[in-house]
């Protein structure tokens, strides 16, 4: 089979540092891999004030995944990296599901007091690609006692029957078979209403599938508390940013989140990163947990086409966590990444 | 001392039997009160097609205070009675703080493992009046394949401000003076830059107070596995409404979380209200925890002025929780109130 074109983002902070783990399993698992890094993040933007340049995007068109760790990082107004690089990255690939497991893995401490495994055991389907962060909005007489500030929420047909078309899909693949959507119809009268009227809808295309609404705060409190009501969960754009953060806290932190930035259609390459962010403060110390990227490189596999390599990553993710309750923890970045690669390769 | 005029709206589902209890417990502080019931809810909307008229409103306006219960009912179209009249009292009554503590009780039961009661005890300053609340919005080519669905977030400089300074006051009056700021401000930045700016230029007037900033999906995530970050939280109408959800889930279950529409300048009445909704599913049935009802009466009474009769009551609740971890579980609505009525009224 031919080699595997792929692009690396390290991007920022401790972004680099995990990023090396992932390739390093990537390696290992035995599939013949091509990787091109690209620079891009807060010390290019310093040195060139480039974010994201329109022949750089036009290449990465021409992969088959992208790998990225994390981008943002204190020394760069909020909102530009992170429009102008991430969200460019995701809306011009037409990553419409931002795919997001939830799971407890055996043997991961979860803060929830009496909550087993089989307990959390989730997808959430995010939209990618609309709603708040389309970056619609604007200021008025900024900086005096007149300002006001306005962000705009765009929804369309089109872009909610896509990802809801999906969430479906998924559902209907797991056991339990339901789907839960999270939105606030009770506020957000005129979009609340697009989503609720698809998800009615396009229902009779699966009758397999049961059905389900919760209110994102319901359904942020239920995580909390009844986390074994939800299966697949379809949602807006800001609120699967919310809720799937909630979804790593229940789930063992941050350090294990993986993510998927999805163009089911094909049309342009997906990407794979960890939910954490670029983590600034733990930066270049060897602290953090490459476990989440390792699993973003499970899911890129899976998606490939490649779901033997898939299960076998993701299967050696789940020993080295249950070693870890045996009291195998401290080990830095690196560390973590050659225990995993260690496993993958069937050395350990 | 003269009475306090009390409007009553005791709504939907679960709200009449809430608040039957809290007037109950109000009864027994001793404090003199006359007060009216208002009928608003689904079975008005149904009988006469009325949410809140002009008429109802403006004699609203001549109150010292409003309780309310519950408003919401799945035979009403999602949006009709919130927009319509709940948000609608926020809105025209100018309660632009939305205040509700999150504080584990000892002897609560939280979800969270590890957790003591002192790790949870925060006061979330919601604004009320503006953002994605405003109703701003619309749809076009409704049920066609080019429908488009937008919602507007409204900010202004006034609105913002003024919820900051009374966040900061508060802040100022707590033993750890500590106040974050939660929003979005890498993805909504025309929002988020002018809530950050707002909370930096008045910061230097309160400079016993230590400010601190968190995305909202940090927030939620941090709410689950380090709560004892928060001190005072400020934060936006949405936001707000997601996270004090957690907050309930946290601090031991809806049952128990309190809120307050709070008109600080005083020139419409406060409105006091449990967080929890009209629950149709156990309406009726005696098993709803008037707990949140009663605690937003003491509230309601420390907005009064009545500061005596209001930590009565709240000790009169601290004490019954106690008291349900010794095997007193089970009790009905009613039960409850009664208990901690007695306990009110000294007879306990
Ligand atoms: C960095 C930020 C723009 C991003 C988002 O909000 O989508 C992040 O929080 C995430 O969830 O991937
Ligand atoms: C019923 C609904 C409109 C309301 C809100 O979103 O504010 C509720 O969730 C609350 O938090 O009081």
């Amino acid at each position: 089979s031919r080699n595997i074109r792929l692009a690396v983002i390290p991007g920022d902070g401790i972004g680099t540092e995990v990023v090396t783990e992932g390739l390093k399993v990537l390696e290992a698992v035995g599939v013949k891999i091509e990787s091109t890094h690209y620079d891009l993040g807060a010390t290019r933007y310093h040195a060139t004030g480039e974010t994201l340049s329109d022949e750089v995007l036009q290449e990465l068109r021409g992969y088959d995944a992208i790998l990225l760790g994390a981008i943002g990082d204190p020394s760069v107004p909020p909102g530009i990296l992170e429009r102008e690089l991430l969200l460019r990255l995701r809306f011009e690939l037409d990553h419409y599901v931002n795919l997001r497991p939830v799971k407890l893995f055996p043997g991961v401490e979860t803060p929830l007091a009496d909550t087993l495994p089989g307990d959390i055991d989730m997808v959430v389907v995010r939209e990618g690609t609309e709603s708040l962060y389309a970056g619609a909005g604007g200021v008025l007489r900024r900086g005096t006692p007149h300002e006001i500030a306005t962000q705009e929420s765009l929804n369309t047909a089109f872009g909610v029957e896509r990802v809801v078309r999906y969430a479906f899909a998924r559902a209907a693949e797991r056991p339990r078979k339901k789907l839960t959507l999270v939105h606030k119809t009770n506020v957000l009268t005129y979009a609340g209403d697009l989503w609720q009227r698809t998800v009615n809808r396009i229902a009779p295309e699966f009758p397999e599938v049961t059905t389900d609404y919760q209110h994102i705060d319901a359904a942020s409190m239920f995580f909390v508390n009844q986390p074994e009501r939800f299966d697949v969960i379809v949602t807006d754009n800001l609120f699967g940013d919310i809720i799937t953060d909630i979804g790593a806290a229940i789930a063992g932190g941050i350090g294990l989140a993986a993510s998927g930035n999805i163009n089911p259609d094909r049309t342009a390459p997906s990407m794979f990163e960890p939910v954490h962010g670029s983590a600034p403060d733990i930066a270049g110390q060897g602290k953090a947990d490459p476990t989440a990227t390792i699993l973003s490189v499970a899911m890129m596999l899976d998606h490939l086409g490649l779901t033997e390599e898939a299960a076998r990553v993701e299967q050696a993710v789940a020993d080295d966590i249950v070693e870890r309750l045996a009291g195998w923890a401290g080990r830095t970045t690196h560390e973590i990444g050659d225990d995993i690669t260690a496993r993958v390769s069937g050395g350990a």
